[in-house]
């Protein structure tokens, strides 16, 4: 057993049959081809929406894509203070963004709340052009520290984003997890809460190197393709990163890994409690984080 | 059957196989497994030098990465007018480099002759700063017209191009067709002949999605892992890039693979050549260009 | 007598005692004085058109900020092989647009003529997304060679431009020699002509350091002030600059300078062919070049 | 009388003399002019040490180019979470630096605390290459409370950031009053202290737009000539900005208009604290900080 990260875990066994059926034959590179096709229009199933679809190997890049699709080089974008996209992308999102800034929320749960980012906002505004311009919320769900924005949480942040002019992006690194354990619906965790464009992690919940960036008003993706393609992100045999979101997909697939990775994660924290070491956050994902005696204590892995 | 482009194709079954099997158990991510280090070791005895090995998913991003290690922002990086970095990368190596800029030179065949570019270079220095500062060469091997450097050439350009203070990239996404033409040693190919950074690809040559950014000088590779982290192109589950690398470079499966596409386009180009078609420039490679005639023309697929 | 730059001159008398004039007393900074809303308003009676000015002290920044506003960071930017902004500001336009491309474009006497023009959008479209998007057409008026596009020429590579949605850019660090040539008025020589962002240069003119973005249409100048300040271009003590401009523009100052550099450049260029010299290109604007016999060749200075 | 900023002021009487003076006859543009090399030359007797000097027309500016050229894009600046660079600058740091990242860190009295900077880099380190590295600090003196660092304090300071191979930049727009404040020499409060980058404001303290970016071990000024140029940042009329610092320099000139400010500061403060309004921080340089009663509120002016 490994509790270090779900980057150690290997690929379920579903999605590895898929890329290894996706094997014959030929097929158009790039994106051209059927399996590709057939996950934006399964995504735009599922999220109830005809949705922008853009695939890409890692999650860093997703949300770094996602960003700079939404913010200019002189935007601020409110996350955070332990966000994933400002503590361990090494600058990614400043990088794709063209030097815009992230600007760091506290939030001891590993959430914004609503108060906060109306505080932080009301710091912006009315000192142009030295101040950057607030220009993005950036939320993560599951967060950081495994719990989960509630749906009415999330549409209350984003009014309030929409209306200073504030894109929403979700960072859905963790998104099944969150999503069995809310009951929601995808479009309710997402665009009908207000939710404009989402980083949809397959990676951590059991496929090789899959993450999407989901855009949901097709008017936004305007040449996002040749933004993934100037970023290295475009990959030439296209239809296996296709085939595992495909296979991710398929009969709820992605849905029963996560219940079970939760699953996991509620015996092993109800365990630790048993033994006196409760855990600091709620267990609301497949994230469970306890204060170790100093005799256990280990380095935290650099893998998040 | 498929004439298109080396992407369209199936990856190589070796290849397949060796990442069902790195499926078994858990290991660490990000790189810090048993398959990646075995991966620059065993390049480095390919290369016969201890070299910095850097996996990427992409070719795109294997270029963008390397020439912005060895060109500043301010840098003109000279490559070939009709080379993939200047044209089939949506500005990628822009974009990593800070703004750094493609000069295109001439050249019939897909290659820089050594005329060519000293009268290139002789239109730079003497006007600082006014003027973008020669910074690197980039030479592609097999050429994107399918043609080769003998050696010899190799070691000419960069030659000037170490004179002149340029760092010398080769871009290797069809290194090894070049390879098993030459019949040179890939040491000899490269660093001995004063290749600094070559761009490796294996994607074209059999595997799924594997590049791999090869800098000979371990000095000159300081902080490339926060590049490439930046960039959005380092993998969690790294061990899944690194099998398709091993099974690539074990018991010469990659100089076989490359040996029989270089064959193939060899029985076309006679077989073209037969019905009054001949190549329109040397077949050297896997690659064979002809002319058409206007009823059977078609549009030239987008993949190179 | 100096030669080499219209940099070297001194400043022009009624704008050196402009500046001292307006050391009189305080005004609020960074813009938000009385002689910047006097430029815009000049300039607008001047243009014939409600624009929006913002003003820079070099050449350098007004190109680069204009083409950024006008271009994405993926964008490919057409201008002449010998154009300034190619050539002589060390990639201020790749480092300002995020990495744009420029694409130098031949042209005998400095002039892009419209048929090359056509040719090089031919090479674009149909390749996306590996390939940049032709994004703007950036033309120098006068030229780098002296010469000057008549306003039939101008709206003839604009219309083309805008087919194909390009933005027109127009480099005019000698705008005002052109246009006393021309006989047109500014409207004509611009937006009249399709031109939608103007690069306007008094430096040369006869200014101390006073350069402008003239954007024609002020939808497309949303955050242009954030762009400026965070290039660093956005002035403290901004009525000295704006100070320049008005003494600049009034009284047709400007124009009768302009008219007396040309005349010089005239008498200089008859004198020369009268001893055996005859110009290379027409000499329609304030540059002169001549070829020189071998025994006075000099090396040229690197200010243009 | 105008409590706004510095830059509501007029230019001291003797610098616009010396621009009026530099305006004799004709002039090599770009800096290769006579005043410009006195300044360097001026600079490094002032400084005590052979320094690399480079002019630019706004902080802003100087700023962006000093930290740019100490930090890598994957580099995290330390600064004050108020200090100029985090919250004026409209992401000019980030922009010129290629996204580098800044890191906000509290102080009351506008300067960080030794423990501070301390406790911030155990934050760092450990995590390569998710996190980006710790590059520079960036100190303001006079800080943006008014207050200023003793030479012990900055040598603390600087001695903490080279054990950890950071960079110490020093933000100087108000350089002189802090100087004059402290008794010190410049170098002392500089080089002497460890401080390798200044950036050195004349404008504030009486120019009409002269800044500089002082290196103190000319290696370090490799290639900063192309950076200042590819910013928009070199003047071709040089001489007129060179000619500000010159008179500026002159005679103790800055030292005794830095005086008479910090004088103006001690009796506004005193007159404040007669009627009830005590500064809320030290003044130590020209900046008054007051809290105003409700009724006689007025919203800050954007200029500082």
């Amino acid at each position: 057993m490994n509790f270090a990260s779900d980057n150690t875990a290997p690929v379920a066994p579903a999605i590895l049959d898929a890329i290894v059926e996706a094997n014959r034959g030929f097929a158009p590179g790039y994106g051209n081809d059927d399996w590709t096709a057939g996950v934006e229009r399964r995504l735009s199933e599922i999220f109830e929406r005809d949705a922008a679809v853009f695939l890409v190997p890692t999650g860093t890049a997703a949300n770094a894509l996602a960003l700079a699709q939404v913010s200019p080089p002189w935007g601020a974008v409110f996350c955070h203070a332990q966000s994933h996209i400002l503590t361990d992308e090494c600058g990614a999102p400043e990088f794709f963004g063209g030097g815009l800034k992230l600007v760091g929320l506290p939030g001891d749960d590993g959430k914004i709340a609503l108060a906060t980012l109306q505080t932080a906002l009301a710091g912006y505004g009315g000192h142009s052009p030295h101040q950057v311009v607030a220009s993005a919320l950036s939320i993560t769900q599951a967060s950081e520290a495994g719990t989960i924005y509630r749906t009415g949480e999330i549409a209350a942040l984003a009014e309030l984003a929409h209306e200073r002019s504030l894109a929403v992006h979700m960072d859905g690194a963790r998104f099944a997890n969150a999503l069995v354990r809310l009951n929601a619906t995808p479009a309710e965790m997402t665009w009908r809460s207000g939710v404009d464009v989402l980083s949809l992690g397959a990676t951590k919940g059991g496929a090789m190197a899959a993450e999407a960036v989901v855009i949901f008003d097709r008017d936004r993706a305007a040449f996002m393709g040749e933004r993934r393609k100037r970023g290295g992100q475009l990959l030439s045999k296209h239809r296996f990163i296709a085939a595992q979101f495909l296979a991710w997909l398929a009969n709820d697939y992605w849905l029963d890994l996560a219940r079970h990775a939760n699953a996991m994660a509620d015996r092993l924290a109800e365990r630790l409690a048993a033994i006196g070491l409760p855990p600091l956050w709620p267990v609301e994902a497949n994230l469970v984080f306890v204060t170790l005696p100093a005799a256990t204590q280990f380095v935290p892995s650099p893998e998040t």
